[in-house]
């Protein structure tokens, strides 16, 4: 099972909780965020995209505190696949296509487009007070097995094989890195595996990301019918 | 919520269920599937992607059932984060990007990659007896409320948004069509909505596939930083 990052946001005695994961983590995240505050300071749940590892604990998560939900306006009528209940189901705000900016107890919170990273409906979200950007499946690694990159060329190879066949598009990559150099960021946050630590880390990986070629655009001019 | 097709493919006293759905269609498809043949004669339950209209209920049909499942190769860590048991996990092959064939009873489906149309390991799959193309997501319509399009210009509207919005790159598009073109179809089946029917019918969708610009292809040079 791929291992997830969830990330929580706490400003003043308010909290939010970035991609809570599936079933496997729950009991046990649900746990962790009681120890930072009481559960009724779970303001917000964000849903970054649809996938299973992101939006299968959701009927749990909307069930079980007050807090509001934020999905990609995209996906609201996928959600209810998944058995999201209709009691819960109005919780849930859907994120236009352009974005959003979140109140987190006087934290504006920017809700950043990320279509096509890898999902065609998918937002990072950029907290203007820590300065970190979380980046969802962006920046993913797998098997680094370490919290925080120190070798950014030994890194490389724990995140290429995920980029190059899960992201699209190339231009959908140059699409962020146009925005990612508008932003002061001190710290990326992915969903999987290491985070990039202060503004070289951050630039390497930025500059990496610009190099990069991804997804139809490795590909021939054609599917192969198998035989 | 949206609406989703459940397609059955029967061959002699074997059947396999293609992409089938959440919990919400769990017991009907169940009971219909009863009425075509005894439960044993499901052979094989087909996923085309890891979206929460299709895997949702995985684990309830591997439980119910003697079937073999059949997922893309890069959604299987992912699909353990809906709770799919670890004894049925084994019952799962994964597709690999180049796709497969899947013996039904002597008949041979091609499972055909389709990657990127939307989720980055997704498959069509070609049955080449009554020539009939599953097409996933590609071709959905929604609120079309026919079984099958009898006016193709009437029926671009219910289509051309989802389309636009949903699949990533217009190259992707143009890699399905360059695939469709070698291949006898008389049907397309897509997951949602409403079915192509005869050559004609068949070679007018994918031409206007073949016209359409989608995605990432429609957007700027970066995404907008919300304010």
């Amino acid at each position: 099972m791929v291992e997830t990052n969830q990330h929580i946001i706490v400003h003043g005695d308010q909290m939010v909780c970035l991609d809570p994961g599936g079933h496997k983590v729950f009991n046990k995240l649900f746990k962790q965020m009681s120890s930072i505050g009481p559960l009724r300071n779970i303001k917000y749940i964000f849903f970054s995209h649809q996938d299973p590892d992101i939006v299968a604990a959701a009927n749990g998560w909307l069930m079980t505190t007050d807090a509001k939900g934020f999905l990609p306006a995209v996906w609201m009528k996928f959600i209810t696949h998944f058995g999201v209940d209709t009691m819960v189901i109005d919780r849930i705000t859907p994120i236009k296509d352009e974005g959003m900016v979140i109140d987190l107890n006087g934290c504006p919170l920017k809700v950043i487009p990320a279509h096509f990273l890898h999902s065609p409906g998918n937002y990072h979200i950029y907290d203007p007070i820590s300065k970190i950007l979380y980046s969802g499946d962006l920046g993913a690694s797998v098997d680094a097995e370490i919290v925080v990159v120190e070798d950014f060329d030994h890194h490389i190879q724990f995140m290429e094989g995920f980029h190059k066949r899960y992201m699209p598009s190339t231009k959908a990559l140059k699409m962020w890195v146009n925005t990612a150099r508008e932003l002061d960021i001190e710290t990326i946050a992915p969903q999987h595996g290491s985070l990039f630590k202060g503004r070289e880390m951050v630039n390497r990986f930025i500059d990496w990301i610009d190099s990069l070629e991804c997804g139809v655009d490795l590909m021939g001019d054609r599917f192969l019918i198998p035989e």
